[in-house]
């Protein structure tokens, strides 16, 4: 079929009067973040930490959604996201990273590319200030997807890294935290995480490009080399354009188990709605498993799902349509 | 329909006689396993080191039967079969593993159990014999389903292991290779890895259920501290009584980017054949990207796949019908 004449000519017409505005007609771009998700409840949370949470998501969703619209690849944008809740020592990743049973901190984190499918991934860092940048260079510098501990660190000096001493990470809240958590232990009182708050942001990018990344302190009291679902790709973190991208929080060896990030990017390759997919895995396999927890996702349209079987989950979001949404608690 | 009380009978008459020889009827079980793939060729192997090859294959395969025929769960078959590899200096995995860049041994192992998705993995060891008998211990012993290096091995000696001196995998021929390996780098010569020489079962045991075990030495010449897919649950390891068990081998980053053992078993979930599963992931995806190796794959059945992109893979398998085979080449 051959459009009319006139309409073509309405079409040329149309589209050299949006080029005219000066305003290039850019795809859209998303981007979705997390900082745990748990057992908060609203009168456990004081009205002034509540406020310096919300700014701090705000402040993260609205780097990775600068760094998108001024036309960064995905990777970009979900590091700057990630490295404003990295340096806050509110949250479970980089400053603020929880402790080991040692008394150490020992973070995790991962990226990955969507298009590409490069990834990369380390693990049981004490001395990088921003785990997620190490996995980024992991993935651009290297010919391997995932590296450790020291070796690992010997890495990021190669790389040029500054690295840190590692009582950086400590904070006094934390480690009243592990203290608190060995005394129950001791007291054989039932331990339930309360809180899980790794962090992580998903993102779509102008070229229609996903990303995810994900950074962590682990589990409070976690052994010594424990690793959680975070830097594994396919459990913790996963990006496929001919899928999704999701970042995820929670039980790590229940995510592990059900490799639940390429699950559900599996499921929307498979046709299944974005918000549909998070929720399966979430709701239907792991909360009758024992695992709590939530994730981020976003399909290849940039469209958002927010999941989480928990009483709430720290997130944020600014939308195709450039809409800010910031979540604490399950129903707002 | 109701049948004939003359062949109600006859079916009577043949279980009481089967009964009467003493032989409870049995599920079926079966094992298949791999201990490497790569581009060997025919005229490389002298048909003493090929014999000696096959026969440990054959040892392998028989012990992890015997476990099975025995009535032990899926686990311990994987168990019997792997060690037996890992303690053959011919195989990259305990005893034999190829060394890193430092000249050091680290190994990685995992498992998985098919009916409960209980996992476990370790990585980055340097003194533990059998990884293989650690990531069951991580598993069945920890709240965790994975461990990496000293923490590792930490929790090793609290479980009763010996640990060994490093030195107990050198081996003269893995040290040479790494020589030559790094001599070609110098020299700017291009490196393919000829040979992923991971060790790996799956088995079907006479409960119905699935296990998948892998163990590794990595790769020659590999950074301090990288981890490939082998102890990634869902990229070189995974078992699912609702899908299948997959063991993998080759260029772990693509193993790990692709979620391989997890795809194939998302694939039979859905319906597909096994073989025809394991080989789209090894056909489809795997080689168009660059990625080389292969994997051994059992369905609920015990319908066993070894699919393979390279010219061959050490492999092994007693079928559901008891019926031995041993193959190095593709076709055979």
């Amino acid at each position: 079929m051959t459009a009319p004449p006139t309409f073509t000519l309405f079409l040329v017409f149309l589209c050299s009067s949006l080029h005219a505005e000066g305003v290039p007609p850019t795809a859209p771009v998303a981007i979705a973040i997390h900082a745990g998700a748990g057992t908060i409840k609203r009168d456990e949370l004081s009205s002034e930490a509540e406020a310096e949470i919300r700014a701090t998501l705000e402040k993260a969703v609205r780097a990775g959604h600068a760094a998108l619209t001024s036309g960064q690849p995905g990777v970009e944008a979900v590091r700057a996201a990630v490295n404003i809740l990295e340096d806050s020592p509110l949250f479970n990743a980089g400053k603020g990273a929880v402790f080991n049973a040692r008394a150490q901190n020992e973070l995790d984190a991962s990226i990955m590319d969507g298009a590409s499918l490069n990834a990369g991934a380390v693990a049981a860092l004490k001395r990088v200030r921003n785990p997620i940048d190490l996995a980024i260079s992991v993935m651009n510098q290297s010919r391997h997807v995932m590296m450790i501990g020291v070796g690992a660190e010997q890495f990021a000096i190669e790389q040029g890294f500054e690295l840190v001493d590692p009582s950086y990470f400590h904070t006094d809240h934390r480690l009243e935290q592990l203290r608190e958590r060995q005394a129950d232990e001791q007291a054989n009182v039932k331990q339930d995480e309360a809180w899980y708050s790794t962090v992580g942001a998903v993102v779509l990018d102008q070229s229609g490009n996903l990303a995810a990344g994900t950074s962590t302190g682990g589990l409070t009291n976690k052994r010594w080399g424990r690793i959680g679902d975070t830097p594994i790709i396919g459990a913790g973190n996963y990006a496929n354009n001919n899928g999704c991208a999701v970042s995820a929080t929670g039980t790590g060896e229940y995510f592990i188990r059900h490799v639940v990030a390429h699950s559900i990017c599996m499921r929307v390759a498979g046709g299944q709605a974005i918000a549909e997919a998070a929720d399966r895995l979430i709701f239907d396999t792991l909360l009758p498993d024992g695992g709590d927890g939530g994730v981020i996702a976003m399909d290849p349209k940039g469209e958002i799902a927010f999941s989480f079987n928990t009483a709430g989950m720290y997130r944020a979001s600014i939308d195709r349509n450039g809409k800010l949404y910031v979540g604490i608690y399950a129903n707002e």
